[in-house]
């Protein structure tokens, strides 16, 4: 096996002088108050070891991230069902887009568009209050990662709230069709503080061990998910995981993902580790430009992607 | 490892009673007067063995898998510079939407719907007359399957140059936007002769070898294609290679594949094995119903999906 | 000229039969509680004449027709300065499609098909409460019918605003391109208040008089507008007044006019006279049946197409 | 009555200074030769009166103006069982678009976009050879225009048939749909023909009277179209005569007209005249800019606009 500290020192190495590349999200005003010239990553392996490069350590907003966690934990509680909701292909389309929603009569097309996640976010929520929702989310987390320092940062859910019309115009719109139950004040109010996790790289690889290991994660002994719906999670990230760069990703990483505007993408080999990447700047298609770059040259030296070495 | 010939007999002889199954393509009508009462499997590892269930010698028209030897082709003529012609992101519409190609002002959305499959094919035929460029895709195939005996179904070509309207348009528009150098009769006679290729699953599964085998035939020595680019065509495969319908098959299935309207399947398990399915039925998505299903279950029972075991 | 009170009496007579016809409109729950069984008509000619027949003296709802007060209130405030915030074309979409609006980046296409209509309305609300704005129309209204009895229907009002998720869709989807100004709640609230207005054909055809009298009122004196105003009112009104039916009833009736879901249609002979009908029971494309046959059966027996006689 | 030739001399006057604006149509490369210094009018009224002003007796390419006399030779044909293969509502689009042609299954939405009038051209040579049916529409111009010197610039043609890709994806496409009965080709060699006819602003006013006058040359005393069929075309020409510019132009001139990429526009003052306007150069929207702005000052001097003076 590869010398994975000495990989991710290599990759460190080389990427610290394009730190600050890419640029930052500023349709949510309090994201775009971070320093840019911040770069991460961590990669947790199944048999429990971790490694780190860089600011592994600090906090950042994980935003769309929190779908994975949110979809797990909807699977979890409606099953299979969940696909009368939401659909399973890739969207075609940038990652906000209503058009879509109005072709499919208010069906997303995936729960990794922002309608797809609202939708989840709904199924979640029932017999909740937000305020529960949001705990139960939280809770969730940090019994994944272990770890009970994981908090929401209130100041960028407020943000959102804020700014947010776009999803409020799609949470109205699945309402039409039914396919929202609560009011989509209380969705959105869930859904921006899911958005507002705030999570290290190495918090985050951690939490999402159980997808690299047949949906247990080994350093806690918690069963999370079956070995098949681990699979399908995965399959999911990897056709759906970023937006309209989903193909692209995929072509040149070759590892399912998921990526958020705050700079953080979340990857998994199967059977193998998760990985965490982080830096806020983002290129044109709305991924972490460092992270994503930073994934496929770890892919590249370590001959992890899952369509071949 | 599972013994791979008790797995195929144990698929087959449980898919028995549903063969028969889906609905046979009809807009070409050569195809649709095939024996719809046929299913067959194929395996070959990338060790060299050939593991066979069902119909697995009968050739059939492998229609858009030759998609996957003709864009292979072309990647051989001009490397990288292809994706100025053709996207690779999935589409997020029926398989021969005109819609999408006006939005992105004739770029197709990937190599593997109707009209980037068309765009390739243009790009495969320059320097040559349209007879010279099927006789070159003809070449490649037996070379890459070492079978002299591989030929195209020239009624199947006539019949969908017939009817093929549909196609004429998607070609003609791709020439207004000045992404098809070639007359579009010629482009459009080697597209529908590619299609017409027929193969047997044995001989389809030995063709795509390369894939599963980090580029290289090793039944026959022959290098085909880089490590990288061979695993670049799987993502392409598993991102795109069932239309609107590839979200699900990763989802279920989790192996790269490219379908056709000839109820084949053929897809691969990366550094294992290149796998053939074949039953001229067709699912609502238009893949093999049988087909499909047979995949799922080979993938389930040896634990070869790309996503984990 | 014609008779015209004979030739509304033929109308009606002959339409007797047919009263009741159509559907009802069930998405707003406080109109689908209706009597079907009415139809009335009013004409109003520009030498101060009133012509009615049937139910002309029961107000019913009349939605959609109060864009065209409400248009005219903004183009007084704003002047042609209106023209940035929504376009001139027809829509070829169903009334309340966000497709369009998301293809033209929130400037909705006309200003009578909702989202344009809502965009209206929030450039009314300038420098006032919704309260106020709600206020300034209804005196508006009357001030055009001359008639103070003119009211506001606050239960249709109401049975909007708790059904109306689409219309939060679009004015949410407006507000993130920023050509909404106010909150959403606010914009809606005022918009589904102007719908709610309640007048009966003859109050309606009153009021619409000055469309085809230069701009003014001949039976108050009032100037509405210029001549050149209201010409261009009368214009948008031929081109997008039925949403994806404008092109049907120019076909068949040759007038400018708007309907609205509540039954009513209001029509414009340009110099001649201004017209009213009324009948709950709606068409397949959402415009009242019978209120559509009896405007073809006016204008052909009356010669006023603008389209030549 | 205005003293129509003292408007005229005052338009052409006024415009004098900016004949050259706007930007002659490139696709077409014959059409990009002509010298864009070129403007006239051309009034008749239905008494038979000729007005003129500038360049208005220079034969110039009428291309889409003469969709208005293809349609009325259709009508002739099948009457208003044209409506089964062509829509009557305003496109929404730009005037080539395949998008909606696609979400209508091959219905074009009018017979004045392209694809719409290729569907026309279809049913018009129901029974003919191509040739006969070119010199059928030949026929009929004259006729219309009691003028035999109109003649079809093959060169012209040709030069559309070489660079019309996207005419060729719209007729393959409405083909797979079944909406285009005869060879592609052959419709296409109609179409362009038709769109090749070379008339001057005189003889556009004299060929067109007819719609203005009740559907009769009151010059030759010839009976076209019945009133009604007068009318019903001029209410299509109102609502989609001039593409997505549609909207702006009833707005702005507010009479049913026609325009053309060669810089023609014909227009109809219902009751009263005929009108061409002729200028090489476009503007945004793909009309010719003198003649919409001409005819705007025309309206506005005469009071013609159908929406009231």
């Amino acid at each position: 096996m590869v010398d994975l500290q000495a990989v991710l020192d290599s990759i460190y190495k080389e990427l610290t002088p394009r730190i600050g590349e890419g640029r930052i999200a500023d349709y949510i005003p309090e994201l775009a108050k971070i320093d840019p010239n911040q770069f991460g990553m961590a990669v947790v392996t199944v048999d429990g070891r971790v490694y780190t490069a860089g600011d592994a350590a600090v906090p950042f907003s994980i935003q769309s991230i929190s779908k994975v966690f949110m979809l797990t934990l909807a699977l979890g509680k409606v099953g299979e069902g969940l696909w009368k909701r939401v659909g399973r292909e890739p969207s075609g389309s940038a990652f906000n887009s209503i058009v879509q929603l109005e072709h499919e009569h208010g069906i997303p097309r995936n729960p990794f568009i922002n309608a797809g996640a609202i939708a989840v976010t709904d199924v979640v929520m029932a017999g909740h209050a937000p305020r529960e929702a949001i705990g139960e989310l939280l809770r969730f987390v940090r019994y994944l990662a272990d770890d009970e320092s994981i908090t929401i940062d209130d100041k960028v859910a407020r943000s959102e709230t804020q700014t947010g019309y776009r999803n409020f115009a799609l949470a109205s719109f699945m309402r039409a069709y039914k396919n929202i139950d609560h009011p989509v004040e209380h969705v959105l109010g869930v859904y921006f503080h899911q958005c507002a996790l705030s999570m290290s790289c190495e918090q985050l690889a951690r939490a999402g061990l159980f997808l690299a290991a047949r949906g247990s994660n080994p350093m806690t002994g918690h069963s999370v998910v079956s070995p098949k719906r681990a699979r399908r999670i995965n399959a999911l990230m990897l056709t759906c995981g970023h937006y309209d760069g989903s193909g692209d990703f995929a072509y040149h990483v070759g590892l399912p993902g998921k990526s958020g505007v705050g700079g953080g993408i979340f990857a998994v080999a199967p059977g193998i580790a998760s990985i965490a990447a982080w830096s806020p700047g983002l290129n044109k298609v709305g991924n972490s430009q460092l992270g994503a770059v930073a994934l496929e040259m770890l892919a590249a030296r370590t001959g992890w992607s899952v369509f071949g070495d």
